[in-house]
């Protein structure tokens, strides 16, 4: 697919960039990278997903795909002769589509609920997020990566959350690794082996600017 | 796949699991319909769906799939060979999981406060939730399903909400048809025609029993 043309509109920190890019580094696609100032969105960002108005958008050939799990896919669908994100079998696909929906619905949500709120409903949000990461690490058991012995799709969903853990931590006042060994383990490992490059960690500058 | 073991555990007036029943009767799939009493949530749901502790839940020759997109997605993937839900196309694909994952964050979401919030919140969700019918009235356009000329995943998704907009209506005393006559013509029509056991309409009695 060399005449491909790939472009992704981006914003750095963001978990669902990250995810991205990780998607197309795997695959090995070659893409324009375009930094997208959010106070101050481009006319082409606001053309490509006129919805929602957010990044990630992958514009492929001149065609959008919008939000960051339907990419992954997507990336997957279209790359599909070298490394494969999501399994074959439809009930391994459906369990892996299982566990990064669980990322966005609660890994994302209440890690901004522990940098937005204050008091109870911080304190709460800490523990569903622990109660949610252990969750997650009884699933990935002893295992490298959760789909097995390759990088897949609910690695790329979560592993970039991790680059937010410090300003979770430093705001909310926990430690994550002393509730989850295990599971920071495999961060920690995974960023190294696989993410350098697009897991930037950790994210603290924007948030912790009050520091 | 005769010898498949298929069961369901739904409650009638949730427009996830009907999801899950429209995809099943597309597919011709037979399968044993287990209500839930979610006040008393039996044993095989908590076993079956440990993590969220939600219907729907398909149970697959002994095996559970949870999240009512993630279900239809499977149905579509192991019952291949009829009634086709999702496009073959990479591109297509995308755009039909971009919508039906809209509905998922806006009609439902929307729809969920403008029946539990008053005043101002109740207005801006009464708002939102025209604002983004609109938009699902614009990418249906005149085509007689999302997909085109066959019922699809995004159909699915979105028609078993219509079940509930009576509810929101009289909730919220405002009128939907009013603002998106086209798209309500596609409800009555669909339901008529593909789902008419399967969405039962409206679903008022268990959220209007104060009336």
């Amino acid at each position: 697919m060399a005449s491909d043309q790939v472009t992704l509109l981006d914003f750095w920190p963001s978990p669902f960039g990250m995810r991205v890019r990780l998607a197309l580094a795997e695959k090995g696609v070659k893409y324009e990278y375009t930094e997208e100032d959010l106070r101050n969105k481009s006319a082409l960002l606001l053309q490509m997903n006129p919805v929602n108005k957010q990044i990630p958008v992958l514009v492929h050939n001149g065609k959008p795909v919008c939000e960051s799990l339907i990419i992954v896919q997507y990336i997957d669908e279209v790359w599909k002769d070298s490394a494969p994100l999501l399994p074959s079998d439809p009930y391994q696909k459906a369990q892996a589509r299982f566990w990064a929906d669980f990322v966005d619905k609660k890994i994302y949500d209440l890690g901004r609920k522990i940098w937005s709120k204050k008091g109870e409903e911080q304190e709460a949000a800490k523990k569903d997020f622990i109660d949610s990461l252990k969750l997650m690490e009884g699933e990935l058991g002893d295992k490298p990566y959760f789909g097995g012995e390759t990088i897949g799709y609910v690695d790329i969903a979560l592993v970039p959350f991790y680059s937010w853990f410090y300003a979770y931590e430093t705001i909310g006042n926990f430690n994550i690794e002393a509730e989850c060994p295990k599971l920071i383990a495999y961060c920690k490992s995974r960023r190294k082996n696989n993410m350098q490059r697009h897991v930037p960690f950790p994210v603290k500058k924007m948030f912790l600017c009050s520091e």
